[in-house]
Parts: C-alpha cells; structure tokens; sequence
C-alpha cells in the first residue's frame, strides 16, 4: 500500500523536506496536468471529444460521519494505478494516454512510468484503441506525443535493463511535437489528425 | 463536498445505523460492481476486451507520512462523479456504462443516476461511442442492459417531473436482459454484440 517510488511527484516530497510541514494536496505543481485539464474542458466545451483524467486511484480503509451529511475519509492509501490516467472518446474511436514530464533537459528517463500502464497500454492498443504518450520537458516547455508502437521499442529496451531512459533526441524521431496556446492549451488531437485520421478515416 | 443523498449505498448507511460503529469501506455491499469487476477481469485474461472500472473519485486535502515510505491519507471527502464509472475498448470502439442496483423488485428509482453521468454517457454517445447502462434488481436476481438513447427518454420524463423512476416493465421491454455465470458472470458482451454488432460490423 506504500506510495511507489520514482512516481510520487518531485515538487511534492521537496516541499515536505524543506519545510518539515504537512503539505496540501492540491499545491503540488502538476503543470501538464492542469494544462490537459483545461485542455480537455475545451474539446469537450467545443463538441470535439470527450476525454476525462481518471480519479487517482485510492484504498479507503475507514470513513468517518462527524456530521449528517458530511462522510470524512480519514484513512486512505494511495494505490498504484492499473490503467492510464486519460481516456474518451475522439470521432468514435477509443483515445488512451499517459501524461509525464520530466525536468531533465536530455532524457525522459522510464522509471516513471509503471510496467502495469504500459502493459494496459498495449491492451488498448491491440483492440484497436488510439493510444499514445505525452512527453513534457518542462525546463524546455517541450511537449511530444509518442504513439505506444513507438514507445515499445524503448520500453523492451528498459525492460531488458538495456536502458532507464529515452534521449530528447530519440523522442523528438519518434514523436510529434504539441502546439501549445491558449485555446487549446495542448493541441493533441491536432496531433492525433495528423497520425491517425490522415486521409480523414482511420 | 458532501456526498449528495441518494447516492449513498443504503446498506452503508443502514449498517452505520444499526450498529453504531465505524463502518469499513470495503465491508459494503456492492454485489453488481463486484460482479462486473470479476467480467471485467475475465473478458481481459481473455482478450475480448479492454474495460475498467474508474476510481472512486476523492477530494484529497491532507496527506500524513507516518513512516518513510508510507504516504496516508487522513482528510478526504468523496465527490460526485463527472463521468460514468466503466469504459474502455472493445472492437475498436469505445464503451462507456454506468451499473446500478435497486432493492426495488417493480421500479429502478431514477434518484440514483446523477444528471453529470446522464450527460457524460450522452456525449459519448454523440461522439460514437457504445453507451448504455446496466440495471440490476438485487432481489429479483435479474440484470438488464438498457441503451442510452432508450433511457434518454425515461429521463426526459423524470427531469420534467413526469416521474421518479421506471418500471420493471418498461425496463424490460427497452433492454437486453443479461445471461449470468459463472465465466463470464455478466455476460454484458454478448449483448452488446446482439444490439451494437448485429451484421458482424458496427
């Protein structure tokens, strides 16, 4: 039940070391994932998908009534997540993603991401779903969408201990860069067009 | 932040009230969502399909380390959910329900679907998606798979007040009641061939 390793958000463990506090949840600095919020808002807003992050997933041990109406859960654990954290739906076809970004300014290293999400991934895929990373180097404010094909022959190189990460340069081979603005904040499904529905069907 | 009523499973309720105690989460009964997960987990060791249940969707506002490794959660709350609790791929296509049960042998009381989840499966349903929702009479031992565009007209009628909940009989005469087993123990694919899939294609 203990929070993994490696996934547990940098900015969130920095801020409890430094100041020796209890730290609120929701300040923890998830750029890109506040960005694909307002992103996803829009499409949905706009007719053109409805895509939706998945609660993080959580064990509840005990809940707790302190009034009539109000139910506190006051134990609960983070659980490792079996799926990505993205999915919907995109000109009827099933859309499936997983979200990271890294400061590192030259590699995107692997550990990030759990064997059971990209094992669900490749699922999706199988049965015919559209599903791909999104890559940010955040120092950079680079963003790339990596289609699973491409990322599995990484993954089997990781896997094999033959690698911990994918070079910017290899990302940037094998993946489409994300336009980013104001509406849409990150331009994915622009990206999807283009690799998925180029000659307007799948 | 509080859980709206209606929407708490009334055995959870019930169980607090008689005994008085702190009821653990876990202990609830939830025989349909288990029941599904169980299907779920079949048609994936299968590879008939790729279909998960969403997270319980929780408002995480403080997170405790009691040891190293070891992140707990003391303060949440539960909060209502945007979207419907299953999706995922199948035949390509993307799926999307939502389950309930009712204690009710001659109605399913509408209270128990939220007006979020009712629009979210209508815009998947605009999108191309395979949208229904799957209805059980607990007592009766009966589980029905009702298409979102026949429930859109019983809940025309239940936000125009016209009524609160629909009849077995309509349910019946709008669904596809489903097979239970063994392996799968919902055999809600089956159906969704019958109705989605008739001519080999969609």
């Amino acid at each position: 039940m203990k929070y993994p390793k490696g996934v547990k958000p940098r900015q969130y463990r920095n801020t409890r070391k430094a100041t020796g506090k209890k730290v609120k949840y929701g300040q923890r600095g998830m750029t890109l994932e506040k960005d694909l919020d307002v992103t996803n808002s829009y499409y949905l807003s706009i007719s053109r998908a409805v895509i939706h992050k998945k609660p993080t997933p959580v064990q509840i041990v005990n809940v707790d009534y302190p009034s009539r109406n109000r139910a506190k859960i006051d134990e609960a654990y983070f659980k490792t997540p079996s799926t990505s954290d993205y999915n919907g739906v995109y000109k009827g076809r099933y859309i499936d993603f997983e979200a990271k970004e890294t400061k590192n300014k030259t590699r995107f290293p692997l550990i990030n991401i759990h064997a059971h999400q990209v094992e669900h991934m490749k699922q999706c895929h199988d049965h015919g779903g559209i599903v791909f990373l999104i890559i940010r180097f955040s120092t950079l404010e680079e963003t790339y969408l990596m289609p699973i094909e491409k990322f599995m022959v990484h993954w089997e190189r990781f896997l094999s201990d033959e690698k911990k990460s994918v070079s910017r340069t290899d990302i940037m081979a094998d993946s489409h860069q994300l336009k980013e603005g104001l509406n849409p904040r990150i331009d994915y499904l622009s990206a999807v067009d283009e690799i998925y529905f180029r000659n307007g069907e799948f």
